[in-house]
């Protein structure tokens, strides 16, 4: 049982209720909201950063947002604060500028362009994360390939770009994404890719739904970390998934949902 | 003191006593029950699901079954669930073709087919562990050899194969097991050893019960690990355990009993 | 709330109130108090002593300082103590010449002489850190340079010197920093950066504020552990964080406090 | 407060005074106890069997022992049990032939005979460890020497034999350390030496007594570990601890009491 009292202030945070905005955006005008959302799929959301945390895969910092189910032009992430700490209270609404619905004086993520400018491209994705993920940090800075070895990151048959701030195009000197011109560049790299890495930071992982996308940040890792194991092992020439076997397990991804379920429930205690 | 109502429940499920079946499965007949089974023994299977997530050789997949004592046609293995989730209550019974003797709309282990297939063959082999145990992965994708290093990891003089889809006469663009031929092609390439390595997914590991089937699980990672290592340290020639070596403890593995001991403490609390 | 009694006992070790001083200083005059310190800062003091123990940077031994606010030729570290254990009544006050001004009998950290050489010739740091750090190990012992790859650690681009105690100009046998001797040399070898390795040892960390120094150290730990990582990928030239890089991230460290929210619910408990 | 019950039960363990003896051990005459042993020295035993595990250098075997402190021809070492299971309840007494003093049907650890036949010989040693301590393995198969390059592990100076069974003049098809006669074989390799590796098995560690003999497996297996890190990062020679060092380290290790308490706490919970 939900008592009412937090459901108001949930309704308030997600609707825009609120009277007091305290601080503006950056942008001139602030946003209309997409409308009332789900509360399951804010749970989902929720779930995916504690189970990005939990997993190793995000770390203090981070994101993780969804595509607004009822305005493409609208995507739901959490204010600024380690994922591990995000509760339903915390996701604000933004548009595709980055610029919040209603911001309310809390601390906007810097890099949320990120998420803005894929969710322009690619209308494809409806879910974006934002990670450090450890073991693809080395994949980011020199330059062996990151390519799929295990079954479930076959999915990163298609290839992982690698995106540099230096040869962005737009000013970048601490290699934040801290503009829109940067979530521009990098959502060029991005391309039509699933996983794209940022050289000497991390990457950024897109999918149709916040499941998969979190499904396909875990497997990333995952992968990253059995390759470089696989390298140094030194046995000659190593068989990755080909293009065959990474297409047919597009059209048949197994059982996600088992994964989903576990991890869920490491996440966010029995 | 297991409670009447409970107990109930689970004869059901074990004995097939439930009325409204839901769904068939794909073989024409449902086949019949090999008839009740020692509730320990259950309780040892549940464990080992349990045992093997906490030891980190299994993850949000992989499976675990027994061959059925009292009818060699049989064996026992949970619903489609992550091995950390299973309970005595998510045991099915499958015949050797892998159909369930009563499914009730359950969701069935895609991969059952590798459990039926290896039961019909191997005759000395009375529990069957599929894995996607992280460390084996590189062997798996190289060619370097798994060979055992470690006096528990002895039970490997045998030989480890490697089972390529690829090559294995059957359609297999997924790498998925997901029918009998599949599962008989790889209980060709595992011939009469006690693990298989699946390329890029994982291994199948078979006991003659199914507490020494999830120690040669557990030592089949760990004697992984510490050979990647071993190799990594580039000192020259590596002193693998003997064929001598390795058939001696066959004959003596020790005290068996007190690793499970523990690792049933650690995956089922104190 | 904080107990009346329990705020007494902590001012006592703070202040000095204590009469009955057991053992004195190997300074012949018992060095004078800086004044109270503001709770806060002494908690801060010791979250840092157990998110470094937490984040596996610090073991247990090592040891967190920070100039005293009201006086700084004082500064403030716990007794000798593992830093998991560290509470707000451990903390004692010294001077520049690290002689205690209230020691009661507590036994000091031997190495406590790092902590008031770099005090004495660094004004722009306020806290200093001594870790066991274990990945930057390898980088004590060998000639391969601790450099930055990940944002977080672009702090690092200024250089990280490694002291030699067999270099010192001064005995140090046992290569503990015992005296105001080595821990002079130290400093030279620290110079104006903000990390120095100490070969076989571990390093020193330093910072404006101890939330910095921790950021900085849990940070130099992340970046050579993926930096050995790296190395071992072997895939041609890396690419560093650039001196240009490394000056813009100083000017604008991004939200630092973001961290240090998380850190601190890890390490003290929900 | 210890409850009388226990204590009786308690001193009936170590005393001998149970009547009902179930099975002899297999030299002819039950040898006779060394007397009652003070209950802080059997809970820092306990605690080491804790502590040794929580670390991660003892794993579901592997075993702890003392010299009797009364009689230096007997020694306290559990029953065979995982060593984080082993309660003072579960202390026995043996005489140097590994002969126990009151079996009472109690399970033998098989490879005691290490700590009889060390405490034949070495008689400035009153506690021994046998370990799989996991990262000693790749130096155990390998001709690469373990040697120290961590300030806390300078106790390595004096070097560290490979036992290796099928040299050791004695029939060990099985590699387990099961008589005497290897259990003699095994201390002639270790000689005056406090660490020797036993090939593709682990190592045995002894000390003056348990609390050091416990830092000395804890530093014994991280250093393994980082010399590995260090190896592997392939930058020219490395700086070891130099005999002069290590030295100088055994006649002042710092402050061991500090450790023991942390790693106690962490072991026995808070």
């Amino acid at each position: 049982m939900i008592r009412p009292v937090r459901l108001m202030a949930f309704a308030a945070v997600v609707l825009g209720f609120a009277a007091g905005i305290e601080q503006r955006a950056a942008s001139g005008q602030t946003p209309t909201s997409g409308g009332p959302v789900d509360p399951a799929l804010i749970e989902d959301l929720v779930a995916a950063n504690r189970i990005l945390t939990q997993q190793g895969v995000l770390d203090e910092s981070g994101h993780v947002s969804i595509r607004h189910p009822a305005n493409p032009n609208r995507y739901l992430m959490a204010r600024s604060l380690s994922p591990a700490l995000v509760t339903a209270e915390d996701i604000m609404e933004f548009d595709l500028d980055s610029s919040p619905v209603d911001q309310r004086g809390r601390r906007l993520a810097l890099e949320r362009f990120i998420h803005g400018e894929v969710y322009r491209v690619r209308q494809d994705v409806s879910a974006v994360i934002h990670t450090h993920s450890p073991s693809v940090i080395p994949f980011s800075v020199t330059s062996v390939p990151l390519r799929p070895i295990i079954l479930p990151a076959a999915f990163l048959w298609t290839g992982v770009p690698v995106f540099e701030t230096r040869n962005a195009g737009v000013p970048a000197a601490d290699m934040v994404i801290r503009n829109r011109h940067l979530g521009k560049a990098l959502t060029n790299s991005l391309g039509d890719k699933r996983v794209a890495l940022l050289r000497g930071h991390g990457d950024v992982v897109v999918g149709p739904d916040v499941r998969t996308a979190v499904r396909y940040a875990i497997f990333t890792e995952t992968n990253a970390r059995l390759l470089i194991i696989t390298i140094g092992l030194g046995g000659g020439p190593i068989t990755y998934i080909s293009a065959e076997e990474g297409a047919a397990r597009d059209s048949d991804p197994g059982i996600p949902d088992r994964a989903w379920e576990l991890w869920k429930s490491k996440a966010l205690g029995k």
